[in-house]
């Protein structure tokens, strides 16, 4: 009888170690799981943060003039492959401080890295491709080509390093930018600024004193590129949550839901402010007060409330209508499709916008009155260092490029379009049979 | 040895109780998965639903004409932007009768019902959407605003909390209703039908007693629209599901499935009745026969076998075709893109092909042979208090409207075409120079 | 006392049993999960496969002319539905020698291979689609109409189980294809090669010994397409992944990363090419290029280092531009949008390299220096084997076609367009009212 109870001995302590084993997969299990989770999130936003560059393309082609169409689509399709190679080489590694990844990514097996490097690349992508936009119509492409890949492997990833390696300057300052207001569209929107000032404007644009719209080609393509880049914007803001699973499960969907409340807002504060201003709606500022609501939202999209979203979207919309008409009116600056007002003007706001209504996203409290410096204050600092930034490497590198490569096409090929001059094609061949 | 045998008792009850903490753990850390890929999956099918206003601007731009391509877009840019605000606002509250919810999305912190706001919000949007094609071309588009307020926060609400809400009077009678058939398309096409009659044809269109057929300006765009809608329709059927994780998984896995079989034989349908009915397989016929085979599935795709699922289309498709030309040429409303009758006529017929050929989604039962009141009858009823809810709704409020703003834009105006009279832009400016 | 100790002995059996139980518990639990998880990655791919559709659609009308676009769109369509309801009637049972599953999916309730089977049949319908672009202008639509009926039921699926099937005889020879650059892209560009051949140059591309260029329509719109296909090619490789979770989570984002990788490659080196060659550099060989370097690592994706995929893909896109220029104007083979170099040649190209530069997926290891019978041998009989299937059967099914219907439309019905003599319509009507 006693050997029995003798047995029971060693048979208990197998039995608590197996019950602290299995306690232990059930924790590995969970963390696997939410660990694949948060990869097939990434790799989903990613996927959808890429087809934002057809959306760019629509956008830009639809908002200038078709003998200028086929340019803009080869500029477009640089960015992304020259930004994919950039910074899949150099970016990444410049922006994270891994260089052990950058290499690694060279060569040999990769092993699991891979949806975050894409997911990262297609932002790089985009801050490159803001530019392009912004000087259609009589930039070189051969100058196009240098300054895509300095802005891939150099000017987005060294300013996106300063907050999202995780311990930069401004994450130590408490600057809040969730998916990029600042990083991505400011760094993006003030060196389409700097940029389409260095190269002057369009011929045509202004003559003896006089402003001369230049209407784009196609407003419906670009109305389907902005619901391509709104359709985007998902994986963009939502994907930037990193994770899936549990709280971030929750999160990233509240970051998508108030994304879209704040490109609604946006569209129709524009909508609105046109219709009072011009006196009919206006389909091109429409078009971009949505795309404005979406960058107004960008930096803040985990830190407010639904109608805080609102608020910053619409305002964001009404904004960009004036910012557009003082850039290309007060300023003289020929932005042909207005990117220093959607991603300059509207990320600096949605930037700021943090420090005004945004609130802890955990704690629901409001960050206005955030105790010593206050999170307006580090906001603005942040909008500031990435504008000095972005208009400062800009400026030296369009300067550089000015006296050597020159930045300009000639009278003669700018008036025969882009299209021809450039690449010998239009991008329209049977209106010539038509026509 | 006494000892050691009285301090297993309460060692062995310590184990029993970390054994039976352990299987909690194992349940909880999967229903928490499982609520995880729920949420997942509904937020990258409210994605992709989102994605479907850009197939309607293409679609609806594509099938009329150019002059009134910007009118097109600014109406569908309207939709998502008022949609996602007043549903946001009341009618989500309002359809699920949870007003707390309505409340609490106005502020704080957002705890977990963003994938579905996001979700339900698009299809709303959607409802609304169907209406612009068909009046287009001649109406105001002050007064469409208004339309689509009430549409989104009244109209389609209501409607949905019948079915939807859980324990409406539709669902007590067995009514089926998967994915919308009738809660959205035919919502949104007996209003489409209605607004059509109510602002009358656009000029040109009913001469003499001849009808003359007005032509789309772009067929491509048109197709691209299907190609997207069809592509927003996986996630408008598949996400209907609201949950993916065992048998949800398989579930939404068939739902696209036996979607895309619906959809290909709606397109061939209606390719085939064209080809033996004209003479020559119709473009803009096949696309409408997709769209309706689309439509003809919604209600039935969680209670159709594959075969069942292709018949359903089948039928639509070619249904479609005759509707339309009975539409137009009979009863003499100018339905600009044949919106009632995809929507509409393909909607009705989707929600009763379940009373005939519907099977159980869980035991493979067919539904046919209900004992007491039939599947069929309780699908004809629901039919019936979609339709004459959504006419009777859209006729009062375009009556006030008409007798007070107006419905309709002067006989200028519409000759001139909507985006300059009502935009002051024109679609495509540069034709202009090349004209 | 002893009566307490003898309790105990059922009692730790008990719970010996609960604990064994929970810890199968847990793994059945993280394997339910893990296949959920795989089932909503294919579904997810299978969606995007689903819209490359459109991306063909685009491309195809966008590289031809205006007066045929209508007729593309058709063929397109015609795809879709034809090879949903073929694939899923013959195609899908034949590929995988499951007829049981074959006639399961006809009737009653679907248990679980919805994923699966929808995910496959949008690789049938691509097959097909990549014919429809190199023949466009002289087509008669009656014959296309059977020869796509052809390619999904049987030319496609019996090719495709040769490997896919899982002990078909290239399995066992050690063949790899990840996701088709041979068993999809070549097989549907060798038939585009023959049935260029087969139908003939359209009017006026040679005479008398002179090659003339018959440029697109509309480059923005094949600009679009491309990108919808390098979309869709993120689910095309990546979820040939079969699985997500663990091992396949990191595998498939691998798959996705370096697709991209490839992609850009390829288009920066026909963008490179071109203006060395041209002295411009060129806007539609930049396209195709693109998409050669996706073609030439659909093969390879899962057996390949990043810098690996880059060499493919940047290879790939500098030999198609060759491959364009030799079958155009050595061959004189009128491939109106070059399908059979983008997919045939690049497919062949990007299924031989993994013999030379390939590597173990799990261990890294390089595959060329295989011992016995070398991988690039297998490789290189693979690429013979589908390239002699695909023009043998094309070929035979051809020659049949065109002793019977005819393969083509009469010089007049060329001469006024596909759109009007074999559709009735033309693609974009309001461009008679312009003229």
């Amino acid at each position: 009888m006693i050997d029995n109870y003798l047995a029971l001995l060693p048979n208990l302590a197998v039995v608590q170690d197996t019950v602290a084993a299995t306690t232990k997969d059930v924790e590995d299990a969970v963390s696997a799981i939410n660990g694949d989770l948060g990869m097939l999130w990434m790799l989903l936003s990613g996927i959808l943060v890429f087809f934002m560059q057809a959306g760019f393309t629509l956008v830009e082609t639809g908002m200038t003039r078709s003998k200028n169409a086929a340019n803009i689509a080869m500029k477009n399709l640089l960015d992304i492959c020259v930004g994919s190679l950039t910074y899949w080489l150099v970016g990444y590694s410049l922006m994270y401080g891994d260089t052990s990844n950058g290499w690694f990514f060279w060569s040999g097996l990769m092993q699991g890295e891979g949806a975050d490097l894409f997911f990262q690349t297609m932002f790089a992508a985009t801050a490159a491709t803001i530019v392009s936009g912004a000087i259609a119509g009589r930039t070189k492409y051969s100058t196009y080509v240098i300054f895509s890949v300095v802005m891939t492997a150099l000017i987005y990833p060294i300013a996106g390093g300063w907050q999202w390696q995780g311990s930069g300057w401004l994450t130590e300052l408490g600057f809040i930018d969730f998916a990029g207001s600042s990083i991505v569209h400011s760094v993006g929107g003030w060196a389409a600024l700097v940029a389409a000032f260095m190269v002057g404007p369009r011929i045509g644009k202004y003559v003896d004193g006089k402003v001369n719209p230049i209407p784009g080609h196609n407003q419906i393509l670009a109305t389907l590129g902005v619901f391509i880049l709104w359709l985007g914007w998902f994986g963009f803001n939502g994907g930037s949550q990193l994770a899936w699973g549990g709280a971030d499960a929750i999160g990233a969907s509240n970051v998508v839901l108030i994304t879209n409340l704040a490109a609604a807002a946006g569209g129709l504060g524009a909508l609105v402010t046109t219709w009072i201003w011009y006196g009919k709606p206006n389909l091109p500022q429409t078009l971009n007060g949505a795309l404005a609501g979406l960058v107004s939202i960008t930096a803040g999209c985990g830190n407010m409330s639904a109608i805080g979203a609102v608020f910053a979207g619409l305002i964001g919309g009404i904004i960009v209508v004036f910012s557009i008409e003082f850039i290309e009116k007060k300023l003289k600056i020929d932005d042909a499709i207005g990117a220093a007002s959607v991603h300059g003007v509207a990320g600096a706001w949605g930037t700021l916008v943090i420090g005004l209504w945004g609130i802890d996203g955990e704690t629901g409290i409001g960050l206005f009155n955030g105790g010593g410096f206050s999170q307006l204050g580090s906001q603005a600092i942040g909008v500031v260092a990435y504008a000095v930034w972005s208009i400062v490497l800009s400026f030296i590198i369009l300067k550089v490029l000015k006296s050597t490569m020159g930045l300009r096409v000639t009278k003669e090929e700018e008036e025969l379009g882009l299209d021809l001059s450039e690449h010998g094609e239009i991008a329209y061949p049977g209106k010539r049979d038509r026509g």
